[in-house]
């Protein structure tokens, strides 16, 4: 049985950029471009020509893939030409192989926002799209509040898509621009577009989740016979954002009837790099990953119930609506009060401990744990300290240094050519075996500036463990993540970091106090202890 | 026209309980108990009495709500009878009016997890759901796994809920435990529970977001026939959360034909504090609440685009889906590259300020702020920061004092007691007019204990500032939040401070720097003097 084609085309860096606190560079472009390339994605809309510097920087310097770049912009203004249109001019001029404008097809917006008549606006998408098609180029046509429009004034809306597709847009894509429509407005408003004429084949689909149903307005519109849907990585656009690819792809390819009737670009191979595609867009943008996004959060796959876990251990398809190694994802299998004893188990091999069952030592260490989360530790959240907990109650935590006290500086001042500087220095006594040692740092990155007093610290520290410095070396803090939280009855603050090695491994540590340096000097100890355990490092 | 009752059914208290990273407290619990019952749901699941101290403690002390106060559990285990099933008596002992439990419905778990008979397990849910009648009880039961059960084995999942209704239950709720079902699932199970013979109004849904689907498949299901909702405040829940009840409740009552057919426990007043109740559980959690999410987020009725932004201005109906206030929401038009001097005008505007269209100092604020966040500054999430910028380029912003230099210690050590201590300790030079003034204070909270560098100097400043100091008095610091992000090529660290003062004022600053204490001092100044001009206080 042959599958029939279904498109994806991605508007992460036009109406993604449209986030609020969102702002990609040309570089973030370029990167993101190439990562929905390799996805496997049919369609790549890379913004707006001439809107704005980067925009038009990145179209003048666009990358080359193998999906079909795409500019976009919107219909010629009414009382000119097509070819009289300064904005159209611009978007023509990125020399892109195809082209989305966008336009209205609400006739409230026709005459209140743009105060033009109905019969010019029909004339302004004709114009517009022949114009496109006129230039070689494969001329797309976003039906902005085709969905509103088509409630409002049903004859008006299809005759603004009838316009577009009869002037050879290869794509018509119905637009709930506000994100109010629901589902079965969805069904009804496509049904209507293909009744009026517009071939499935090709209608495309643009939905907002501000109802949170952009995913299933999405699948709607494919089952009313649309082949096209747009959306976004991790669901970034406007306001509540846009349909989520990442949430969509793995659906239209591991679930029926989607798998068996569509085809669509990305292969399996894609779809197992999805989890590393989603938490790459985070990395860009500087986000936490969303813990529980579907399919590919931290939490999509983690089994925090006891009987959950249990069942699991038998057989994951129990709790499991898909193998998450199929989308790049893995099981995890969190400490918690609710969790047992297995659990336990479970997470201490999977740190490469085993424990029998029945050691006593585990009620200890879950006691342990919640009586440390309730001063306001996180361990899901940061696995290594977790491990360090259970090495100190089974004796497999060596010694390896000693910190008998610190003190860290920052001065902020004008030096004498009176320019306002911070200097940050750290003096720490570490005692490793009968040694003890002094020294101290000023903190500063590779061009000298000051970079505050965890780097202070961390530096010193370095300086003063000797033996371990080989093995340091390459470790190198990540992130930091600060949060006032409640540790009893006292606020405290929560410091994870996340640190890396050269040897490609990532762990997150956390450090509780009521002082933000102390909390994250615990979780940085931590850090530096964890790698030396996973270097296999002896104590000297 | 009378509307048909349809119930909602909240089980953040334990499903929600099961999100990675959530551990509810019985004064979280109480807490939430009672925001859900100002909000006029129809049931509160408290939890799982005997499962854990904490629920256990709920249910002893549990709150007098409007709401069916309801207490979870799962069916009798086999080879005993309900009164002689020690996990049952404990939560039929918890005394609640409605008791819900949880079964198997899919043949592959009964024989696979529970292993036991498909028999056996068709006895324990009659036997189970007669217990809880016999004993005076609304007795619910939670058909788990019955989509996936359906498809398996029809017939089977079919007898066990029916098993479960003409034992007199008075709601049987479909749950799609594993969350991978799709709408088409979904419609497909009610048709054929109703058809079974379970009325509709007899029947609930409770489904999981692991395919971005819980809301639809929530609507979906009572399209075809089903009467109760089962979901969680914001979506919280196992792996990727529940039906998020924040989404659905507007979309229930605003959107058609739910509002005309339906009528559910909120009214339009409960609505508009929903906002509000989603803030409060993210503020239980010390959570940062999710700004795109549907209706509630602080994005969600935010307009970036400049198109969008000019026809807000004009009718806000081109561009919103529902009027932000009917949730409890408000309007947000945020500064970026994006935004155009129309929307810089609006900020401006709610600040007080007002500026003349086409004043040639709001290019050079628009300037300004793009250059800044290019250094990692977040105007979006610090608008009292943005103000100050946008009032230095207007010659707005009095000079009140200026930092000469400061200089703050971080120490730990061991005490003569040998316990670990840490002390904090800054000095703060600052002039006010003619005047220089030197200070010194050690961080401290109202018990004497060290609360870290940027109290210290908080503390510091705070006595520095004579003729200011009645002002600031009521000025706490809320929150602090850090990231690495990047300011230009380097990495730099981004705080955002949330203050409050006594007149119920909450506002956010930014401070930026590769130093956490100099980036916090930053963001700490900028407080401090958003305050002073609240306050209408002269410079000295």
């Amino acid at each position: 049985m042959t599958r029939e084609r279904l498109y994806l085309y991605d508007t992460t860096l036009r109406d993604g950029q449209q986030t609020q606190g969102v702002d990609f560079s040309f570089e973030d472009k370029t990167r993101i471009a190439a990562a929905l390339d390799r996805l496997g994605l049919d369609y790549i809309e890379g913004g707006w020509p001439g809107a704005n510097p980067t925009d038009s920087e990145f179209f003048a310097r666009a990358p080359r893939t193998r999906a079909t770049f795409t500019a976009f912009g919107m219909t010629k203004r009414a009382g000119r030409s097509a070819a009289n249109d300064d904005v159209l001019a611009a978007v023509m001029n990125a020399n892109t192989p195809a082209v989305c404008l966008v336009g209205k097809t609400h006739d409230f917006h026709v005459t209140t926002a743009l105060g033009i008549t109905l019969e010019e606006n029909l004339e302004n998408i004709a114009a517009s799209v022949a114009h496109v098609v006129a230039g070689g180029r494969e001329a797309l046509f976003d039906a902005e509040h085709f969905f509103d429009g088509y409630r409002a004034n049903p004859d008006y809306a299809l005759a603004c898509i009838r316009a577009a597709y009869q002037a050879g847009a290869r794509w018509v894509v119905l637009c709930d621009t506000n994100g109010g429509a629901l589902p079965h407005d969805i069904r009804k408003g496509v049904k209507a577009a293909v009744d009026a004429g517009v071939p499935g084949a090709r209608l495309g689909i643009h939905t907002h989740n501000d109802t949170e149903n952009a995913v299933a307005n999405s699948l709607v519109a494919v089952a009313a016979g649309a082949r096209q849907i747009q959306g976004t990585l991790n669901g970034l656009g406007e306001r509540c954002g846009n349909a989520n690819l990442v949430s969509l792809i793995p659906t239209l390819m591991l679930k029926e009837p989607y798998a068996s009737q569509f085809e669509i670009g990305v292969t399996q191979d894609g779809l197992r790099s999805l989890t590393k595609v989603s938490r790459l867009l985070d990395d860009i943008l500087n986000r936490v990953p969303n813990p529980a996004a579907p399919y590919v959060g931290a939490s999509a796959f983690t089994h925090k119930a006891g009987l959950h876990a249990s069942a699991i251990a038998k057989d994951p398809t129990t709790y499991e609506h898909i193998p998450p190694e199929a989308v790049g994802n893995a099981r995890f299998i969190p400490m918690s009060n609710q969790a047992g004893q297995s659990n336990l188990r479970e997470r201490l091999e999977a740190a490469g401990i085993t424990v029998e069952k029945g050691d006593p030592r585990l009620a200890l260490i879950l006691e342990d744990i919640k009586a440390r989360e309730d001063r306001g530790f996180a361990y899901d959240t940061a696995p290594a300290s977790f491990e360090l907990v259970a090495r100190g109650h089974l004796g497999l935590l060596p010694r390896f240094f000693d910190v008998e006290r610190y003190r860290v500086t920052v001065d902020r001042r004008y030096n004498a050519r009176n320019e306002r500087i911070t200097v940050s220095e750290a003096v720490v006594v570490v005692r490793i075996g009968d040694e003890r040692l002094m020294s101290v740092s000023e903190s500063r990155d590779e061009s000298g500036h000051d970079q505050g007093p965890v780097n202070a610290l961390s530096r010193a520290l370095a300086k003063d463990l000797g033996p371990y410095q080989s093995s340091i070396e390459d470790l190198r803090l990540v992130d930091f993540r600060v949060r006032i939280t409640n540790g009893g009855t006292d606020a405290v603050t929560r410091v994870i970091i996340d640190s890396e090695d050269g040897q490609g491994r990532r762990w997150s540590t956390v450090g509780v106090s009521a002082n933000v340096v102390d909390a994250s000097f615990q979780a940085l100890l931590d850090s530096i202890v964890w790698k030396l355990l996973r270097d296999g490092v002896e104590p000297a």
